[in-house]
């Protein structure tokens, strides 16, 4: 059975995407520790990060820092976190959180942001990927 | 002046060695979230990972994995977890961190070692880096 990362990845599930070229997708998180919290993952399914072959993980991150660099120049906040866990959804995925204080690096205090503000944002930080 | 992490590159100050190449260097996190909790490190000193150099940040990341792979083949977990915060110490750092719950992502509760728990963990994750 499909993740439901890659229900994403094929449109059965809408996201606000953020990029994607031949072998990895980005998209908001729509549950975000703070605002422009964005999702960057393998489009093959694989659970456990480092289990991916060093190219495909190192091409992983490459595609994650272009990212996180445009998410850096258009969200208020004091630098990039990174951060992969993988104990609830089994697709490795890598977050990229926009921090100010600790607290936004703890996946407990959650922000809400209406569907227009995830637009904006995704538009924004899409705009800005180089 | 330093920081704390090129003081410990440089022998200034103790540490729980874990690897070094020309480019980089691991050492036990002594405020550990769970036991075998590492830190990875460029040696040049930058403050924000995203800023530095592609091809350096992905040498950090190919180094991070291959000590992240050894961690999980010494220390209990369901997987290890990768996490870049950088609030505190301006010096880019990698945490490796063995997950068995969300808690052990969110840096609020810690563990203890005692010196020789310390010095054991490093010998075998060290023995196990390819």
């Amino acid at each position: 059975m499909s993740t439901l990362f890659t229900k994403i990845i094929n449109g059965e599930i809408p996201c606000y995407k953020i990029a994607e070229d031949a072998d990895f997708f980005a998209f908001l998180d729509i549950n975000p520790n703070a605002k422009g919290h964005t999702l960057c993952i393998p489009k093959i399914e694989v659970d456990k990060i480092l289990d991916m072959e060093e190219e495909h993980f190192l091409g992983l991150m490459a595609f994650s820092r272009k990212v996180g660099k445009a998410i850096g120049e258009v969200i208020a906040c004091k630098r990039v976190g990174i951060t992969v866990i993988g104990l609830e959804v089994p697709h490795a995925h890598v977050h990229l959180i926009p921090l100010n204080t600790m607290e936004d690096a703890k996946f407990q205090h959650k922000v809400t942001c209406t569907t227009e503000e995830f637009e904006t944002i995704a538009a924004s930080i899409r705009a800005n990927i180089r």
